[in-house]
This record gives structure tokens, sequence and C-alpha cells, in this order.
């Protein structure tokens, strides 16, 4: 589908937060939730260049962000998207972040993808959503240094979504609901990322395969039986569960209120939750602040239906 | 669905080889196909005991197979069912073997699941296909020391089947053929096994998990462009594929004709290929051969619809 053009001026485009991984699929499955967002105000100009005017935000900790476009994934990802489309004109960006940084949301995506969203309808020839993955890939490797795509996917096109290098694709998400729980904890990306340096028994790839394997299938089959008997993370969650203090008991709450499955959202430590209706979200939301408070950790809390909105223009 | 009851007597089973892993699939994914089959023909008896009568056979090396009921896994097998079901009686067993040993298609796995169908055919109260499968695990641990049900399960089911330790689930298979390949070269388990034992970095594991993902949503979509994207094992044919002389030639005769993607089936030595139409299958089928003869290795070929047999009774 193309965006609506706007073919001068300006362009504004708002990208909801994602819950990235979805526990059972490493770096390739993430879905968005309604809640916080990130927002991108770009403008054409004539100059052949990229630049970045203002970060502004909600969020804790924005005035720390690269103002230096190349280091920015939403700079980063206007600066590919000139170059690989031969744009003669440039584009001046202000971003307004609305998602916690480093809250494992994915807020650097989202500031990402919310610029191309924008800038996209600046063009003299719109492209596909399609057609921005492979430049928000570009953007998004720019924080984090990988090219994953589970972040970025969802927020191109909405709800659960499986993405690889090269390849998006919108799965079927029964009606389910999210909890996702972000407490008041500084973790490092990069310490999230080395937890999963040391190499991994085929067995444990084994297990996970078989959770994922599932998972896509009662996904694919609307069967919740076979989406809570995947989605259990027995790969990457051991190893970064330590990391995030209250861990167990914040999932043992979302469990014990009837959450399908809870696991860690992107790198944390925010944790989230799948239920099969709202009512059970609500009252787990709760629990699982509780579980953060009984660590001494202050939280937010959001309710989400699993098949989450797209990146889109706003006025 | 309950087999049809032979109450006293005996009863006859044959149960088709299979193709293991499906490359992208490592002890979760398997289908059969139609050529070789093992033949399990199982009589009830008064006393308390399972006990192997025979073992016959086309395949050579079949007289290599222990006639110890507690280490064949067809033996085992019907142990396991006599246990858990509280058998007061039991089987005598004769297996014909005409899945060729050692060849990486499931002969094993046939003897066991044939034994185990003919055997519930003997009960006063059958069970289902389902309820054979933890049964057929335990058959098959008896020969690989691994409880991967990647053989047995479709076996018992028919088709493409996904199984994990507890559940197996058939697939959707669109209307694609098969070509297998087994050389006269011999492939020790063992060894096959021992070259995975290294551990893997994060990154092979999320490939491969992509393309499992793609090659499930492929088959559940009948999307033959996703099934090929997906039918890519990069973390298990690498390492085993040098035990395999000719390998490489003979995966590339495969694609040169038209192949979605070519693996090695189970632990090896036989190499398939999915294709979308018979003629094809035939074709690369002749050429996968001649990629083994540039190797000095003759071989055996069959073409088959992926969606294979499954067990049944025979007269």
């Amino acid at each position: 589908m193309i965006d609506n053009t706007r073919r001068a001026g300006t362009a504004t485009a708002s990208a909801p937060a994602g819950i990235g991984n979805i526990g059972v699929g490493f770096d390739l499955l993430g879905h968005t939730i309604t809640g916080p967002a990130d927002r991108a105000t770009v403008r054409r100009i004539d100059e052949p260049v990229v630049r970045i005017t203002a970060i502004t935000g909600d969020a804790a900790g924005f005035d720390r962000l690269p103002l230096e476009a190349g280091l920015n994934t939403a700079g980063r990802a206007l600066i590919e998207l000139r170059e690989r489309h031969g744009l003669a004109h440039g584009f001046e960006l202000a971003l307004h972040k609305g998602i916690p940084l480093g809250s494992g949301l994915g807020g650097s995506a989202a500031s990402c993808v919310a610029a191309l969203v924008a800038a996209n309808a600046l063009l003299d020839a719109p492209i596909t959503r399609d057609q921005l993955y492979p430049l928000a890939l570009v953007g998004e490797a720019a924080a984090s240094g990988s090219p994953a795509g589970d972040n970025v996917a969802p927020m191109l096109l909405g709800g659960v979504v499986l993405s690889t290098p090269v390849r998006v694709i919108a799965l079927a998400a029964p009606r389910l609901y999210c909890a996702a729980v972000h407490p008041d904890y500084v973790l490092e990306t990069r310490r999230a990322r080395e937890a999963l340096t040391a190499p991994y028994p085929l067995a444990d790839f084994v297990r996970q395969s078989g959770h994922l394997a599932l998972f896509l299938t009662g996904l694919a089959r609307g069967d919740l039986e076979l989406v809570a008997e995947g989605l259990r993370d027995v790969l990457v969650e051991p190893r970064r569960a330590p990391l995030i203090p209250g861990f167990a008991a914040v999932r043992e709450a979302a469990l014990a209120h009837g959450a399908l499955g809870a696991s860690i959202s992107g790198a944390g430590p925010t944790v989230f939750g799948w239920f099969a209706d709202r009512g059970h979200a609500d009252t787990a939301a709760r629990a699982m602040q509780e579980g953060f408070a009984r660590s001494g950790l202050r939280s937010e809390a959001w309710v989400s239906p699993v098949a989450g909105p797209r990146a889109e223009l706003v006025d």
C-alpha cells in the first residue's frame, strides 16, 4: 500500500512501541502495541542532506540521543532513502520520543519507522511499506549494530510480523491481548547482548525451534493451546532473566493470571505476557507491577491488542 | 482414528520410509515417501513377554539387527505398550526389513511403527495413532538414544508432520514431490551425530529459525516461494555434508533441476530434494544419481509425493 503523498512541505508520522522477539522468535518475531509512540516530523528541503533539528520528548534520557544524522536510527534511514532512491533533495527531521529509552519497547526502531513513513509521504514517487523495510533495517543497525527486523517490521505493517533480513510477512493474530510492564530500571542493550555470546548446544536449539514451530502453527490455525505451548523461550530468556530484578516473580504473576506465556520484550527490561482476553491482561498487568514493586522498582504498564497498530501519518 | 481390530491371532502392518529433519527442522519435521517399507507381523501370545522370532529382509545388513526385544526399536516399543497399558498378554514379532539400513530413511522408526500398528490391532481396546506416538518414541530411542519423533510421527500420521517430545501435528502439504537418492555408502549414525556436538553461535540459530519460520508459513499458506526460501539448512548440513561423498554435486544437481530445496535426509547419507511436480523430481533424481556416480557411488532413487502414506495394516 502506498501512503498518501504530500509532495512538498512537511509530514508527521507516529510509530507505536513494539514487543521484540515475542519470547520464542529471537530477532524474527515482533508485534506492536497501543500505548507509547514516537513521532517524527520531516520537512523536504532543497539541500541534498539529512539534518536533525531537534529531539524532544516525554521519555527520560531522550537528550542523550545523537543529533548527528548518521548516528541516529531515523537520520540514518533517511540518508539510506536518499542514496538508494537517488533523491536530489534532502530532509530536515525533528523527533519526539514517547517510548521510554532502553525499555526493550523498540524506541529506536519507532523513530526510524516514523521518519521513513513521514519522509515517504514527501517523495515525488512514494514507495510501499515493504520497500521501506530494507531502509528501516539500515537505520535500526545504527543503534544496535545488528540488522534484526523484529521491531521495525511490525511497526511498518502492524500486528504480528515475521521478518528475516530480506522478507517481512504479516502473520495472522488471533484476538489476543498483551500486557507490557516496563520497570524503572536501566538495562544496557550491550549487556543484554553480551549475555548471549557464549555458544549454545544443539539440543537447546531443537527445544526452542519446536516451540517456535508450535507457536507459528498455533497462530496460523488460531489454536491458543498451541500458541501457549510454543510461547516459551528456553534459549535467550534464561541468560537475560538474571539481568532483570524481579523477573521470575513478574513472569509468574503473568502466568498466575492466565497468561498463555510471558517473557522479555526485546533486550528488556520490559516484561510482556499474552492473554486470551483484555480482562485477564488488565488484572495480570497490575500483578506484574506488584512483582516489580517487590524488587523495589516502580513500573509502567500497558494493555493492548496483540494486533497492534502500524505507523501512520498524523495531522 | 482407531485402526480396525483383530483381537486375536496375527496382524501385519507396513510402515513407509521417511525423510527426517526435512533440512530445516532438525529432530522436528519429517515426511514419509512411497517406496521402501518395513513390515512387522505380530502375534498375540498368552505369555507376558515380547519376543522377536525373526528378522528377514531385502535390506543389506538386516542380519546385524538385535533379536533381543529390549534392544530392538520394534521390540522395545511393544514392551512399552505392554507396560504402559497393563497388558496381561504378550507379543511375538517378526520383522521384514525393506528400508536400507543406515540410509537416513528411518528404517528403525519404520520397524517400530509397523510393530505398534500391528500390535494395536490385536488389543482388546486399540488406541489412537496419537497415543501410539509416545510408545514409538521410546522404541526409537532404543536405536538412536535420542527421543526425536521426526521419523516415527509422519509414519504414524502420514504426510508432513511436526513433532515435539509431547505433540504431533500433521501439517498441510502442498502437492509437492520428493526425490530421495540413497548412495551405497555406510555413514554411521554415531559419526553423523558426533559432527553436531560442538556448540553453535546464536546467529546460526537465528538464520535457521528464520528459514524454519518461512518454511512453515509457506506450507500453511501453500506458498511455494516461501517454502523454497525456507528449505535451507545452515545449521546441520554444513557439518554433515563433508561426511557424504559427492554431497555438494548431488545437491547442486537437484537445484539445477528445479528443486525448491535439497538437503540430507535424517543422519544421511540419503539426499533429498523437494519439487513442484513429478516431472522435475524424476529428472532431478537421475541427475542426483549421476552426482553420486561421479564420486564412484552407486545409488537407488525414489520419487514420491511429499504427502506420503502412513503405516497401515496389510493382509
